[in-house]
């Protein structure tokens, strides 16, 4: 009998659902708005039909299998209690018990679980993808924002309340740029796709950059994929925003690796899919700022996860994973 | 029957030993030199002679007894492989198979293993301190340099090399001061006894101080006594090393809290005597980097070992999660 776990990834304006396979690969996607008008049940019932739905068509094609739970990632997303707690990007408020509202749904599915995206899609590179020969790893998404899974003897690490792997707010640069969360200098406002965005309009301001391919884009306009053509044309200042980019994260990723030594990092997300420009300066500035009895050790990889399935795919895996604690 | 574990701390110049019991008495202690020959076999020699002598002494006052084994602290020590490899401060040169040669002395022992210093005193706080109850914590202990130890779901983190928990390498201020390690701005450079040493010369020549209870000390004199004293006494310059410690530790058990969001994080050593001059306003500037997610929530703790026996115990304390281990 084959078995399928379903995986649910919830963000600000859509959440993403598909069915997977053992290997990773998704059966079926779709996906509902994430609402915004703060009414869980309503959602929950919504999230349930369209799930019930998939799995019907999954079964036409599969006569001769099981959908052993669903995975969730979520922002906030906590583990032990099965909740979102205080996200600041959705319009549900205070804490949420989404995993006993699922439970409610689909009393059949011997797995439900929940954590935020990064960790869950570390986990998916572990049971899919890059890392499945691994048992300390550590995985940053780079896109909007910085989110990172740490991975220790093959568990994720959750840490006491649920929100560990929060590396994205490390304080690189003390007194530096304001944060999303407040708070100033963190990883995030430098090594998201918006940070560097912001290190395009800083070298543009010190350089005077009227000639840069990237002058004519308004704050608004700009993101890291024009960052990334330009570079590719030869433009000095995106590439040396790609150097700097690199330069931060790598100072970051030495953080985590004295916290960790881990076998590897793995990068994931949009800027990372400008490949040496984005992976030598940052392999270089970590190697910099590392112990000597790191050095050269540490590999820094791209995420094997396919990049538009990643959400699912990893929220997916949480059901293999409590599968395999029960086993 | 009772049970009893050696400990044995090595440092730079001196190697201690002592024989505990479950509850971290320490019963008999002695020490040697670490050698500067750097002849392992001589060493290990003598390190057996000191440990069988109190062994007979322990089991003639306690007849009914049992030593389980060895538990060593040392620098650069791998737990995975019982090696000391590269360590700056000791003499011997390579790659030390520490436990191997320890076997040979002691065939009668069940339980022998090695890490760091840090670690092992995150061990003792676990096994005998103020962290019997928690699965997630972090120690931090500050001296000559930094260390830190890591444990998570109840287990010492050892990452994949054996390395893990070298947190007084993260980097707090980039390219600020030269750290031991030759690396730029880490945490070590500026929480270490020394670090507040160096703190005290930087504010001295700032305000060129000439009144500061600490201006008669040459650099080579001044020590964190010193600066707690003169802070006790009013010296505002000895009060502002205090804020400025805490302003830079708080950072850095920040991004330890955004990495791990442990249950608490405990200080170790000299610094932390000055009670509040030093937990106050690490305190302050941890939560002020914090996410909200995390803030009012993180415990900062003195350490509950006791100063003198702590390297001991803390290495004792590894056989007993041994035994545990294996149970």
């Amino acid at each position: 009998m084959k078995k399928f776990s379903v995986g649910i990834d919830i963000g600000g304006t859509n959440t993403a659902i598909g069915i997977v396979d053992e290997d990773g690969n998704v059966l079926v996607k779709g996906g509902i708005d994430t609402p915004s008008h703060g009414d869980i049940d309503k959602y929950v019932k919504e999230m349930a039909d369209a799930v019930k739905e998939m799995a019907k068509s999954v079964k036409l094609t599969n006569p001769d299998s099981e959908i052993l739970g669903i995975g969730l990632g979520a922002p906030n997303g906590n583990y032990y209690s099965g909740t979102i707690e205080y996200a600041p990007n959705l319009s549900f408020k205070g804490v949420v018990h989404l995993i006993d509202l699922l439970k409610a749904q689909f009393p059949e599915y011997k797995y439900l679980a929940l954590t935020n995206d990064a960790n869950a899609a570390a986990l998916g590179e572990m049971i899919y993808g890059g890392a499945k020969e691994m048992k300390n790893f550590v995985m940053y998404t780079l896109g909007t924002g910085v989110g990172s899974g740490i991975i220790v003897n093959g568990d994720l690490v959750y840490g006491h309340d649920g929100f560990a792997g929060e590396c994205g707010h490390t304080t690189l640069i003390p007194g530096g740029r304001l944060c999303g969360c407040g708070a100033l200098g963190h990883l995030e406002a430098y090594c998201s796709a918006p940070g560097m965005k912001r290190t395009a309009f800083e070298l543009m301001a010190k350089y005077n950059a009227a000639d840069s391919l990237l002058a004519d884009k308004s704050f608004k306009e700009l993101d890291s994929k024009m960052i990334y053509d330009a570079a590719e044309k030869g433009d000095k200042v995106a590439q040396e925003v790609f150097e700097l980019t690199g330069k931060y994260l790598g100072q970051g990723l030495a953080d985590t690796v004295h916290h960790l030594a881990p076998e590897a990092i793995f990068l994931f997300g949009g800027p990372t899919a400008a490949g040496d420009y984005i992976f030598k300066p940052t392999i270089a500035s970590m190697e910099q700022h590392l112990l000597p009895i790191f050095k050269n050790k540490i590999k820094i990889l791209p995420s094997k996860l396919k990049a538009g399935d990643a959400a699912i795919v990893g929220a997916s895996a949480l059901v293999w994973k409590e599968m395999d604690k029960e086993a």
